[in-house]
């Protein structure tokens, strides 16, 4: 913390600050320039910057350190790569996560989990408890819903994500899935955070609408101060004031975390942008700034999905994103790899 | 639902639209105008807006209903008035909630009490289990804490409203507080939500900063939908871009929500400013423009609270503040009251 | 400016920082932490702090001084009143500036003066050059406007204020008005700023809608740095995600400003809301917050206003707020003066 | 325009709702469903959609048409290819303009366009009038920098694009470059829009930092309403609540504004970071979502530019920002060329 003095001020009023500061337990280390007295505050104790600010003959309050740690690059300079059996997440290829906002039935998750994967797909994403904003709307299969997802994930040999919502569902869902995800609306549920850096299983953490960056990794925090050291960082659009996208997708965001941090950053372009004809300018280009992955909404009806149908990509439309997100990743130096058999399937 | 075509369409492209429509099961009212075909739509079925959007011919889609109904004024006309004891809330007296931000020791929590009592606050307010974006920050005294405000409630006749964080807390909660608060970082937790609709107390609920008013009364309705009609909105600020404030306090929803919803409308300025002197001018405001009550936070020794003291007042200020009030809560037809004990109080 | 050093830091890359600094003219006072070197920077030079932040081993830059002069309350303590004819704006009454949006007619322009003068308003407020979003719409009647609003000012004994757009406009509208008008289109138009700081008549500069304090500060700089100390500050709403009000009044603004500067602040609710009934609410609250004036649409017959009628007040609208804000003003030591022939007319 | 009346409307209600709407002369087209009367309007009249959502028992008025006409795909479905000398704007080859913020001397100008053209660039960028926030920063050489750009210009074969900030500047700069640039800030100055609407010359509009997109396509609509039909949209960062950026780029509005407008967009990765590590990776992102062209800042000696150098790329790096985005720009169907001279130059 630097404590910045007005440029008239008494002896007293400096006084008064250093004291209060010390009662707190902080060492003060004070610099007198030209025209201003400025404190360098540091030391093990605590204190709200606020409380000094309101002093008398104190200018501004400048914050030094970031308030999170482990999820600092300063702390740990390389990048994490987390595996899931043989995926590396956050290495040199780039994850796509991809399915239906929600599983319905058996069919429709077979049918667009077999899609996927032939078009590279690695994870399967589909949601058996979903939040919504009215209670008047689909709710989700539960458990049910799990048990369809894990086995078509099986049956394509992919990976699993899938969305929990509350510490009560911890442990159902730790029996289907690989990845827990937590939604925008539960970046701050600080409850099911610290739960959760007790699993051992990777969370793939989605931005709040309206979180900063720094709140955001804070967030990632509570996760790893449990002991979790897994987690993948999930940017899917802030709220601004323009009204012609659902969200505001911060591609920025993708270079300054990166910069701050070590975690994996994904990128969810479908609820980003909230329309299907959005989804794939805006995957080309969270893959072009540098994105470890995307997590994209695919389904095998849209027009008959259950949920957010208008952000699902048709199968065909999925293919095609794949293919001009190979000819993008080498420009960055990355890569998005079909599986042998795939790339069989493909060619047929 | 209105769908609206575009100037140039053909007879199939509508055709398809509407066959679609009724395919969701809705009725199709088809109104042939100079320039464009306008499609009204009613119907107990169910249809995203944005899969019409995206069919050819489609100009625009306008949704029409609000999405919530028991929150409405057109749901219920006359405002609710939510007793609790001798208290009304919602009625002609403005009802001032206020105390520390948690929970510290029994001579904190009971001065600070004594205080607001004092000046004319009809409830108390606190913290013992606190939602923090730091996993390294105070974290509340738990149920110890709500046994010290309910102790102090007593001594003093207040009622008491404390935060619920999660369902897991309510059972204890619900057997010290009158009213439960959910903050801002809960305002879509639905799960925590639809388990309030099953509470016998009012509930009341703060703004998510990023909380759009509709989807504020969206979640008002989780809880009135589970049986629950007693609930309180509260506003405390939303983010936008000036960070001279740690939120921009939206006065303005309180004429708008009492115009949409018969629900009574409170306002935070403590959390909404973050700092002490911007509490009074933003109180005042609030009551000049309409709000049914105030949550402000009042420290006994604001400078050594461990939580938020920067933003508490000291018992002068809020002393001073509820005179204030006394003038302007008349300009609208409102008053606040003080109980004859306390005016003897004042008077000494 | 303040360096903050990373915690890793080399002697070689803090020397090098240290000699970029002053190559620009600065002397910089070095300051050993125990984990952090922290540089305070001061000087009569010119260095953009991002150029030192991206330097190697630089953690952050903390700007110190604020960058407005002028306009600060370091710079001149007291409030700045402003004197126009026997007015004095800035003092303890609370000054209201009310009349149509536009100029239309002479009818028009003299029964909405009337009305306005006998509620106690003090200055007479209409346009003559509107700026519109779209090409399409009323352009204002120009100089005849002028004339027509002079008149019915000299009528009235009120004083005039009106927009100016651009500096081909400022000879023109000098002759007829006794305030400048800037909207907030044209806050951060730095020609137009620069020619009103040669003016001899106030400017009140409206905020613009997404322009933080700092900046609009910024603006009133230009224009006292060019040697016109009159600026009068008025809040009109920042633009935010909500779209219940067409923008969101930042209502805080008033006590912020007022702390950092010493200009007069006047609030516009009518362009604030968009919305007649959100006006004498929002009216109200401004003054509660500490306003030291209201600048408010009212028009003869809002229901066939040329422009923004739709947030035009009723003139009994306007009488009945002037009432209420009779009341409010006291709470916070300040009054809303009724003229001696004003008085009269009310009570007949 | 479409009037939702509420659900329980009376017949006089809907038929005063009417009679105004006759009034205002426009055509209404009644239809009573179910629950609710829906009135749709058009006509050649002009109405506040505001007025009528005022009247008693009407529940919403929903605006149709865009506000915009020439600068719609409804009016011209094919994009618009804009030609400077043999140079294709909105063509097949993305074109990237780059070079100083501000023209400061010979030297620095002719090297930086230098270096831009080697590397790919077809339009070099500089400013001789700069608008600055602080009325104490460097405001530009004037028509001696556009003398020194335009010599630049012509010795390396680049077009010259550069910023008018009034009316009075555009016959100057109209001897000088070939592009008019209109900054942010000036976004809404309907006066000089105006004035460029009379120019023969493309004008490149950049949007302000808190215009929706629907304004920004209003603001072209000046320039084209006046009978310039070459306007260039460049978007350049919103205003949002992060602070991690100076603005958020929004790279959504590239497939947005594609989809409602035949005008070419272009994109400032420069301004829109405000950090020159963050350019290279925007850049890229504009270019895989669609961008016709970029606007990017690139200074021979960035450390020493006398305005923004923190947001300029060394000559190296742009270098290697145009190789990594001829990678890209085949995945949708585009190409960034470079001349038969310039490319002996690279291999060399």
């Amino acid at each position: 913390m630097v404590v910045v003095m007005k440029e008239r001020v008494t002896t007293e009023q400096v006084e008064q600050v250093i004291a209060k500061l010390v009662e707190f337990g902080m060492d003060v280390h004070r610099s007198t320039g030209a025209s201003r007295v400025v404190l360098g505050v540091v030391g093990s104790g605590k204190v709200d910057p606020r409380l000094i600010e309101m002093m008398d003959g104190v200018h501004e309050v400048l914050r030094i350190t970031e308030p999170y740690k482990l999820a600092s690059r300063t702390f740990k300079p390389e990048d994490t790569v987390i595996s899931v059996g043989d995926l590396r997440i956050g290495g040199d290829e780039v994850i796509v996560m991809a399915g239906p906002c929600s599983a319905e039935n058996e069919a429709q998750v077979n049918s667009t989990a077999a899609a996927v994967k032939r078009a590279g797909a690695k994870v399967l994403r589909g949601g058996a408890f979903k939040p919504r904003s009215s209670p008047y709307s689909f709710q989700g299969l539960g458990e049910e819903g799990l048990r369809l997802l894990r086995a078509a994930a099986n049956t394509h040999d992919l990976k699993l994500v899938t969305e929990v919502m509350d510490i009560s569902q911890i442990e159902v869902i730790d029996r289907y899935a690989d990845i827990f995800q937590v939604g925008a609306r539960n970046m701050q549920n600080f409850t099911l955070l610290r739960e959760l850096g007790r699993a051992r299983k990777p969370v793939l953490l989605k931005r709040g609408i309206s979180a900063t960056i720094e709140e955001w990794l804070l967030s990632a925090e509570y996760v790893l101060a449990g002991g979790n050291t897994e987690v993948i960082l999930c940017e899917r659009g802030i709220r601004t004031f323009e009204t012609a996208t659902r969200n505001t997708l911060d591609i920025s965001a993708i270079p300054i975390v990166k910069q701050l941090s070590h975690l994996p950053v994904f990128v969810d372009p479908s609820h980003g942008t909230g329309r299907r004809d959005k989804v794939a300018p805006m995957a080309r280009a969270a893959v072009a700034a540098g994105a470890d992955g995307l997590l994209i909404e695919v389904h095998c009806d849209p027009d008959h999905a259950m949920s957010d149908g208008a952000q699902s990509l048709f199968p065909g439309q999925f293919d095609r994103l794949m293919a001009e997100l190979r000819i993008i990743a080498p420009a960055i130096g990355r890569s998005i790899c079909l599986e042998p058999v795939a790339r069989r399937g493909w060619a047929r």
